[in-house]
């Protein structure tokens, strides 16, 4: 391990917690859509040193009947939330499928101005046949249709985020020139999926560019993730699995020419915290017992791509049935690892609703079980930090922050205070140049040919 | 006037403010990416209890060589300024040509919900080549697909506001219901532009739907305002000619089966104000000093659709070479409205550039003449109100809420302090039924017939 590498945390917002039932314990169920919920969470997550909150998305609405799902649009939020806070960064989901690439640009740079500089764009490419069914899609398209139009449209969103240099905007009130020409940058991009002229319609943003972050499991969303994130992020199970994940995607990173601790791998983990095992143990099993049992199993059969009735509670998955290739975003890595799981621990469907499928890598324990495996996984090069999953918001991202952290702090791998301001600084990534940048415009030329 | 009845006042912000040199008598002219400058923007006009500031903006970038324009995206930037006002209403511009209404309505309607209730979409379809080349188009579509599609994109929009009803979201804990489902509802749009299954993933907004504008002058944008909107934005220069708008979108509305009271008819307006009219003049003549008369000229030139050299200084307009149809935004009627005045006063090219063609009616004067202006557009029925143009933020807005507010108020015309607290509110507008809710159902079902 480096001196200097550091472990890096976020806090995945999606719903009001992982655990489906854990809003039955909230005194305020209602909250999904208050201000005061989120920054909350946002609150813990700067005063434990986190890196980020990260919001998950969706663009179809499923499973309200029985709990929250994410509702408020995250570029939003996340600019919200950038007003109740000072330090921590803010990661939104959109999606490449269902935006525009001039909007979406400007909509993260937009944020990461009123942020000075701490946001990040989580890229995904939607597998949802309901939102398809949203966007006048008469299908949803395939996955590699999904990854083709991926790849243009993050080329054209870095292109856009470059097309301003850092010091374009002169403002000179003597000469009444207000930005350079010579520094704005049409991007003149045209490819299959989308012809865009720019230049981007505001001035480059604190960090450069906001920092990248892609969420796909599948050998299209490595590759994209290889190329162009700077935050890989990743459903993993297995230490070994996620060791060997960690070194290929990082080889992959450096075969084109990249520092392959500029690409964070960020798996992630759900950490349930009691202050002894069998308090861990009770603060799960009193959310299962609020579990709609049918429900989570209509769920995870839909997520494996079958029947609920093909699933039987004592017995092993169906394996024969079960399509494994289905998702390539974060949730179908979530169901890859799932499967992958049963079939190396031989678990039962019951063994694995206990374990909230579709969730992540679960640990029910103590602060200092939880703190040992992270520390295992962070120098065993399993990972570089985590996706936090909280069981239910405020209390299980609270009860790590206290718990854990100073936990994390004590054994050296975790900041004790901030020492940047952008999230770029949080995760140890350089401020990339601007692409159109005089001193590379030789690059710039050349990489313009190859798009 | 009936005795409610009103008057209206938004803060129309368009980059540093409408004069094209103002930026250049400001010591901070590069704040144009700051949350300060509209923090400063919008609690002025909060302390004015003004109605609203309104965001105008553009899709591609032009002029930036010559001033500021708007550059931060609506919805971000009205999000943080909900953060730092209580009151004010918070209006933003996006396009139905260059956005898709799943996504929009989402965005909007997540403000709604941060800002309890102070938002409204002002509705444009984008008249701009320049933008139609960000965005993947071929060429630019003409004015009849852009209405076409506006008029599609509105009525999905609507539907998607309506599609949880008020009481949806149940959140009980004992019995695990999170949403209703017999509350929440598909929408089943299905129309030449657009399919959109619904229902939208976040519940029903404070307002219900946020305000709706409509800000086309020609004739299918009044079409579109008289079915659809709340309030209108439309440019007029001349008091009989506003008359003459505003009896007529008025009888629209009725005919609608719409209270003619609930559709603001709210021109723009471009005060210059001095304690005399001596001081105002030399106000805006130390503005008009600092202009680049060539890029105001070539800027004049490319809104009327001809060159530059086409235009003389001391000769009127080059009536038979202006294709006064082209624009159908509201530029396109600061255009029109410009031509009228021109022939109706003889005006020269000169005469029009000292008058910032391209910006809304002028007035320069002290507060007296400018509020007694204001009150007899008002009471005369050609105007509910008006859009603001300050030629400088903020002194041109501080000017007039110290100045000009204190006279309407004293008049009777102006609200003296917040009486509600949504802009639905604000506008003495009622909060609109799901069109889904019970009551409704025979309704919904003959609207979703016809559409």
């Amino acid at each position: 391990m480096s001196a200097s590498r550091r472990l890096h945390l976020n806090t995945n917002v999606t719903g009001m917690g992982r655990h489906p039932a854990g809003w039955r314990t909230l005194d305020n169920p209602k909250s999904i859509v208050d201000l005061g919920f989120f920054t909350s969470i946002a609150r813990i997550a700067e005063r434990g040193k986190l890196d980020a909150v990260f919001l998950s998305d969706a663009l179809a609405l499923r499973g309200h009947a029985h709990g929250p799902s994410q509702s408020l649009e995250p570029t939003v939020l996340l600019t919200a939330l950038a007003g109740v806070t000072q330090h921590v960064g803010l990661i939104g989901t959109a999606s490449t499928t269902f935006n525009d690439p001039f909007n979406l640009a400007r909509r993260f740079a937009s944020v990461d101005h009123l942020s000075a500089g701490r946001v990040a764009w989580n890229a995904v490419t939607t597998y949802d046949p309901q939102a398809a069914a949203n966007f006048s899609f008469g299908e949803a398209p395939d996955k590699p249709a999904r990854y083709a139009r991926a790849a243009e449209f993050v080329d054209v969103v870095l292109k856009l985020w470059d097309s301003w240099e850092d010091d374009a905007l002169v403002a000179d009130r003597a000469s009444g020139l207000y930005a350079d020409p010579a520094r704005v940058h049409a991007i003149g991009h045209r490819g299959p999926h989308f012809q865009v002229r720019g230049p981007l319609n505001l001035p480059r943003s604190p960090q450069g560019r906001p920092v990248l972050v892609q969420a796909g499991g599948s050998e299209a969303g490595v590759a994209l993730a290889a190329r162009d994130a700077d935050a890989v992020f990743t459903a993993q199970t297995t230490f070994e699995g996620a060791q060997a994940f960690y070194r290929d995607i990082k080889a992959r990173a450096a075969a084109h020419g990249r520092d392959p601790a500029h690409l964070l791998v960020l798996p992630g983990l759900y950490p349930v915290i009691g202050g002894t095992l069998a308090e861990a143990r009770q603060r799960k099993a009193e959310m299962d017992a609020l579990l709609e049992r049918s429900a989570e199993l209509a769920k995870f059969a839909g997520a494996l791509g079958v029947e609920p009735t093909d699933l039987r509670l004592d017995e092993p998955l169906p394996y024969e049935l079960i399509d494994s290739g289905v998702r390539s975003d974060v949730s179908g890595g979530f169901i890859r690892s799932t499967v992958l799981l049963a079939r190396s621990e031989n678990l039962t469907v019951r063994d694995l609703l206990d374990r909230n499928p579709g969730a992540h890598r679960m640990l029910v324990g103590t602060p200092e079980t939880i703190a040992d495996d992270i520390e295992r996984w962070f120098t065993g090069r399993a990972a570089d930090g985590f996706n936090l999953n909280a069981d239910v918001f405020p209390s299980g991202l609270e009860d790590f922050v206290d718990q854990v952290v100073p936990l994390l702090q004590r054994k050296g791998i975790f900041r004790r205070e901030y020492e940047g301001t952008t999230l770029r600084e949080h995760y140890g990534l350089p401020r990339p140049p601007s692409r159109y940048a005089d001193a590379q415009a030789g690059v710039a030329a050349a990489a313009d040919a190859v798009s």
